[in-house]
Order: C-alpha cells, then structure tokens, then sequence
C-alpha cells in the first residue's frame, strides 16, 4: 500500500525545565497507508528534526528525508528496509537524519503490525515475548537525602531494580558522588539491582572516573552507565579493565549500526543500550541486538518517554530470554503519560510485558496531546515548506 | 569581547542538481563582536542546522546552539574552547549539532585572528605555514571517455595530483569500474598522483570491495577513499590487511573527535581526511590532526566546496610539513566561486599556500552572494523564533 501521509507532532509541556528529563517534550510521528495508522516516536530535537524532514536537497548524499518516503509502499518488513537503507543513502551527509528515520521507522513497524495483524515482536522473527524486569530510572536527587527518598519510594512501589543518574552526580565532586552512592542503595536496601548513570559526566577523563569505582563497588552497582561521551572507545575500555572491576553500560548516543558495532567490539562493555529512537529506529536495533547475542553482551533498552516510546524498544529484544532488564521510566512528564491511553504496567511479580496486539499496542491518546501541541511553520523565500498537519 | 551576534545565511544556487556536488548551497556563518568581523562555513543542510541554532530547549542535554554563544566572551584562544566544550555539552543529544558548530567554530577563529592580527595558523601553535601539493577533486565522468577527458584537462591545467570519485563509480558493476579507473590513469599519464574516491559506494560490503583491488593496484592509486560508510571499523580494517595493498583515505564523515579518533585507531587507515566544516569547526579537526601526527598517519583536509572552507581547512595541518597533500576543489558551483574576493590559486610550481592574513585571510563577497540568498523564516505557536538577517 502506498504511504498516503508522514506528519509530525512537535509536543511540549508549557515550561520545559533545565534538566536531564527528556520526556519533557516529544516529536510524534504519524504515518497513513490503505485505511492503517501507525506511530512512532524521535528521541530528539522536534524541531531540528522536522527541517531534516522538509529540507531542500543540498547534493545527492544530503537530501531531506522526504525525498526516500514519498511515494513508496509498505505492506511487508523488506519495505522497511529498502525505506531505511535508502535514508541512509540519500541523507548520508544530513547528520540529523537518523534521529528523524528513528520515528518514521517505528511508526513504519507499527503499521505494517496493524495491517498484518500482528505485534511487531513476532515481524522481527520471535516467536514468544519474554517478560522483562523493569528498573525505575530516574534522577538523582537533588541532595543525598532526597536520593534516599527516592529509593524509599521505589521500593515501596515494588521496583526490585533502580537506577539513578543524572542531577548533580558527577558533577560536583567525589564526596559528594559517594555521599549519593550510599544513599541510593541504603534507600534500596542489599537486595535491589543498583545502576547508576553517570550521563557522560567525565567526557573522556579516565582517571576521575576510576576514582568512583571503589564506591560503586561497595554498594554493588549493578552497573555504571555513560562515564564518558558516546564512542569514546580508548576510555571505556581502560576504564573496564581497572580494578576493581565495575560492569559497564552504555551505547544511547549511538545514531547508526557500525557506532554500536564499535562500542560493543572495542568498549568493553557488558551492556549495551540502544534508543530505538535515536538509531534508526526498531529495524537498526533489531540488528544490533543481533549482534549482542552473537557477542554475548547484554543487550537493554534506552527509553526515558513514553510508553510509546517503550514500547517499540521492548519489541527489538523481546524474544532474547536472557536479556530480561529493561529500561523503565518512572519520572515521565505529563504529556509522557498522557500520551497513550494504553500502559505497559508490571504485573503482580513486578515483570513487565509487551503488547500483544498488532503493532506496537499503543493507543495514542490524539485528544489529550492537542494542549500540547506546538504549532511549527517553516518558510522558505516566502514558500511554506512545513506547516504542523491536523493531528 | 562579548559576541554581539551569530548571523546564518542560507546560499542556494537556483537549481540544485541530484549529483556528489556539495558546493551547489552554503550554510554561511558571520560572528560579530568588538568592531570585527568573522565568517565561517557549515558542510552541512542549511535549514536543518539554522533550526538546530534557534530550537527551544528539550532537556538539559539538547538545548539549541545558541544557548551557548549568547552573551559569551571572545579575546583569546581559551574563549573559543570554552564555548564549543560547552556546545559540546548542552547539545549532547542535539545530533545536528556538530555541523552547525563547525562553522560558528571557524568564524571564531576568524574573528580571533583578526582581533589579534595573525593569521589562524599561527594561534593554533604552528610557526610556519608549509605550502601544500593540491589534488583536483573531481567527479568521476558520466562514460570512461568522459573521465579521460577531464585527467586530460586536469594535467593540461597543470595539476600533478587528481582525485576523482562518486558519479557512476561503485554503482554500475566492476566492468564499469574498472574501466573508468583505467581511463582517470591513461588521461592522466604515469606520473600523476591519482587518488580514488569510492563515497561509500559498498556500505560495508568488503568482497564488492576487495574485487576493485587488483585494478587499483594495477593503476597505482596513491589511495582508495571511503569505500565504506564512515565508522565501519571492521570493514575498514579487513580491507587494509587484504591483497593488493591498496592505502584507505577516509573520515569525512566523522563529527566529532572520538568518532576519527576511533578511525585512526581501529580502521587501517593511512590517511584520515578531515572537514572542518563538519567534525565541529577547526578546533577540533586540529585536534585530530595531533592524534594523526603522533599515530605517524597523513592527515589531509576535506574540502569541496568554497576557498573559505579550503582555508580554514588548510589552517589546521599548515605546520605539519610530511602532511603535504591537500584536497582542491575544481568544480565549483557558481555560488561557491563568487563567495570570496580572496582565492587560494596554485603557485608556477603547482603548490597552494595558506593565505598569511590575519584570521583565515579570505575576504567574503558579500555582495555577489546577495543573488543566492535563500530567506528562511520559522516560527512557532505563531512566534517569528528566525528569519533571515541582513547581509
């Protein structure tokens, strides 16, 4: 079936706040085909990645990525990747391009799902979902106090997995950083999986990372993600084989296949952890939990969105039993929760499970996001190349 | 001296062509401040790095670029670190972020050498400029008889050093390849460097890769160029170590300093090319081009598109004597040819020298660009968030 419409919805809450919150706002992408609907969601700039979207072509290796969705069909999963391998073709020099195809490919997932009648898990080549253990990922605490209440709090609610990261951490000094380390598992208490995301805080500074490995150490973290910037190889690997030994996580930044090959061959890495909103969406991801498998590293969903959003990264590696922890946003905003009028919910054993129903089995709640919609028009030399479609 | 303004301009020619010219637009950057005047240039999609500029602010991580500059002082070397570590940080998860600083990074160093009268070489620490041998960048001809015809016109025109790539190169078959490689060597005489620019052709594909070899071999190619998509490391390295040796020139398409970093270390490489006008502006491109010295690869600019680009690129290895090839575009577009009153022109013994000017030493025309001008106008909830300034 001929695609009919891609539109995109730039969302925002009223006041978006200087902080490591992402679900803040959203760029919601919708795609029509023969009477289905599908959705997708960019872990990314909305705006930056509309003008990726509309552009005028630049040369051949730099054209919007309109010019690979125009016209093209859908009605089977090699559709979505002749539509993926010819963005990566034709907006090779747009940098923003692979944040942009993230949203399109998913909402091309989930409407192949609907067309074919079945959840996207099962398209991707698994036969069963596997439930998964949510951990509760949220920020630090603005003070180790405030990071023991958290954990309080999470426990209470059941998480048997918690991460922090984000906030101060890392940011002002190793006393504190221990001071937030301590809190975070005597909030939990011995039994509860600890991560902690330290959101890239050392840039490439080994030894200041080394510095925290005793502490993460004595609370056994489960693992430290984001010690320095994405692809930054050299660090990650001196950093996974000082001592004593801390399991390291990472790979969110990474917007294409070879990145994520790099980190999981040259890193060091035990886990790896890929936005299906950032990569390219869930046909790039499938591929790199592809690869995980055959490397033995763990393969993890980064979702810090919507349910939306968590859904199409819980898909790629639904059928991998052995990689059963997942990424779970606690903290969303309100346009985050109001963005599905479905949930994916844990369960009485604290597991949490992938929709069943074709595509992604995410109601998208169109009435309650119209407040958030922000209102988008691009010209060029008076021409109006963008203006934001009817949701 | 505080910034009192980072001014964008969108330069189109009227009709942009579906070929590998990437000088048929321009993303145009003047920075102001104290009485001067500095212009840089992205290699980048115009409208989506302007949106990438003006965008609100998503989370702590992905805030527009120009949070970064407004209100930031510039007198010294120190001021143009500090502002792209901080774009570095605040736009994090921005992807389009590093084209778009690439030119603001480059009219810093501009306005830099201006307000301290030297020219940009010498601030990045070198005490002479060497002169460097041009290449002919060139696109491969549409049949073999073209692609001889224009290594005639190239020698003829005194070049002792052609490059030619993309076109039909990679995309028709090895029958065709070959011949065209064939054709580039006999218009070209025995003597000529002749350097291969395959511009992705075969993704990650090293068997299509390794069939080209003998014939590079055969017509003595100084180097093949980017048979793989940028950060293919694998790819890369399988193809170093297989036989004919044939040297790998690649890089262009890293945006940022670990991602060539990686390239240098991991891919084979004997030569790492490097934009400035993509990998985040001459900052870092100097960078990379220390890791290249001390690694013992050649580093060689990427430039195909105006003489402020080709300065700007050649600031950055002007001291690094070994390093003396250089990339020269021949085929300008109209629009690139007028950019500047200021051109690097081979010398009578075919060498191409860093202007000696203070900043990059090239003086934009301001007034022939004016036809090419392209208004560009966004807003949102109905707010004008950018239009066009006044030239």
């Amino acid at each position: 079936m001929i695609i009919d419409s891609v539109d995109f919805f730039y969302l925002s809450i009223p006041q978006v706040l200087d902080i490591g919150d992402g679900s803040q706002d959203a760029l919601l992408v919708r795609i029509r085909a023969g009477g289905f609907e599908g959705w997708g969601e960019c872990e990314a700039s909305p705006l930056t990645s509309i003008a990726s979207y509309v552009c005028p072509m630049s040369h051949s290796a730099c054209k919007p990525l309109k010019h690979s969705l125009e016209g093209m069909g859908i009605s089977s999963v090699r559709d979505i990747k002749r539509i993926s391998d010819l963005v990566h073709e034709n907006s090779l020099d747009l940098l923003q391009a692979d944040h942009t195809l993230s949203g399109i490919d998913i909402a091309l997932w989930d409407i192949l799902g609907k067309m074919l009648d079945e959840p996207v898990y099962r398209l991707l080549g698994y036969k069963k979902a596997y439930p998964k253990l949510p951990y509760a990922s949220q920020l630090f605490g603005e003070s180790p106090e405030a990071t023991f209440e958290k954990a309080k709090k999470a426990t209470a609610a059941g998480y048997k997995a918690v991460k922090f990261g984000w906030g101060p951490f890392g940011k002002t000094g190793l006393k504190d950083d221990i001071a937030q380390l301590d809190a975070a598992r005597e909030g939990l208490g011995e039994n509860a999986y600890l991560m902690i995301d330290a959101g890239t805080a050392w840039k490439v500074d080994v030894p200041a990372a080394k510095k925290r490995l005793a502490s993460l150490n004595k609370i056994n973290a489960y693992w430290l993600e984001e010690p320095f910037i994405n692809a930054a190889l050299e660090p990650y690997k001196k950093l996974s084989k000082a001592t004593p030994r801390v399991p390291l996580a990472g790979g969110e930044g990474c917007n294409n296949y070879v990145q994520a090959q790099s980190m999981i061959k040259h890193a060091g890495l035990q886990f790896i952890q890929i936005d299906a909103g950032r990569i390219g969406g869930i046909t790039i991801a499938k591929e790199v939990a592809d690869l995980a498998k055959s490397s033995k590293i763990t393969y993890v969903n980064h979702t810090f969105t919507s349910h939306l959003a968590l859904s199409a990264s819980l898909q790629v590696y639904a059928g991998i039993e052995k990689d059963f922890i997942s990424e779970y946003p606690v903290e969303l905003s309100s346009l985050a929760q109001e963005m599905s009028r479905t949930k994916i919910i844990p369960d009485k054993n604290g597991l949490i499970h992938v929709p069943e129903s074709p595509g992604l089995g995410i109601s998208v709640d169109t009435a309650s996001l119209k407040k958030y919609l922000v209102d988008v028009e691009i010209k060029i030399n008076g021409k109006q190349l963008y203006y934001t479609p009817e949701f």
